[in-house]
């Protein structure tokens, strides 16, 4: 069997983080990093709604999902990766250049692209609940 | 193997939620009823932010549940536990008199109350959200 390694924040999880956990779950054995809070702010700008631990806890909860590591950093989740040595990296393909492809694609691992969900987001339910 | 049944909106699914699911799961195969939107608003006087197919998928993908069915009202969730006849009707200890505890007993189904998460809870979700 295949190993299948992903990384996301995942952040208030919904049917578009489902979609493409389930499809990803599908090429084989789903392994899922998620960064710290303090980690997803650094990458991105904006602390997640839902900490660490709850964001971990829920996905590692999922069916389809083998197991979660959490990591602090790029240079984090790159050991991570070096170590597992995972037959296939997934992403959205709503960010197809990616930083760190390359690297990957250069250590023999697959890139699949699964379709992103649009109109479902982390987004989108944060602004729901301020219009609610 | 028991039956065990519970049901809730798990309106954004957090470890709340999932700290009561996988105490359920101990004491069986765990069946969880979860209400359409408009039946949760009627119920609670509050339209979830996650949609009916989004909460029902969601929490039919937990590892600690082995089934999910939806529901309109009460009347239809009672012909539900008629029809299944659970072992066990799982509840929160935030509501131990909820409607309907009497008839379940006069069924022979056992009431098991499992503790509330204090702290966390959808409310504080969407409080975080427009803080944010």
């Amino acid at each position: 069997m295949k190993t299948v390694l992903t990384s996301g924040v995942f952040d208030l999880l919904h049917a578009g983080h489902l979609n493409l956990l389930e499809r990803a779950s599908e090429l084989g054995r789903l392994i899922v990093c998620v960064p710290t809070s303090e980690g997803a702010y650094r990458a991105k700008g904006r602390r997640p709604i839902i900490d660490f631990e709850g964001r971990l806890r829920l996905v590692n909860s999922l069916k389809c999902v083998y197991m979660t590591i959490g990591f602090y950093d790029n240079d984090h989740l790159d050991r991570i990766i070096e170590t597992i040595k995972p037959d296939i990296f997934v992403r959205g393909d709503d960010w197809a250049d990616f930083p760190g492809r390359k690297k990957l694609e250069d250590m023999g691992i697959e890139i699949v692209l699964l379709p992103y969900t649009p109109n479902v987001s982390s987004s989108d339910i944060r602004q729901r609940c301020i219009k609610d």
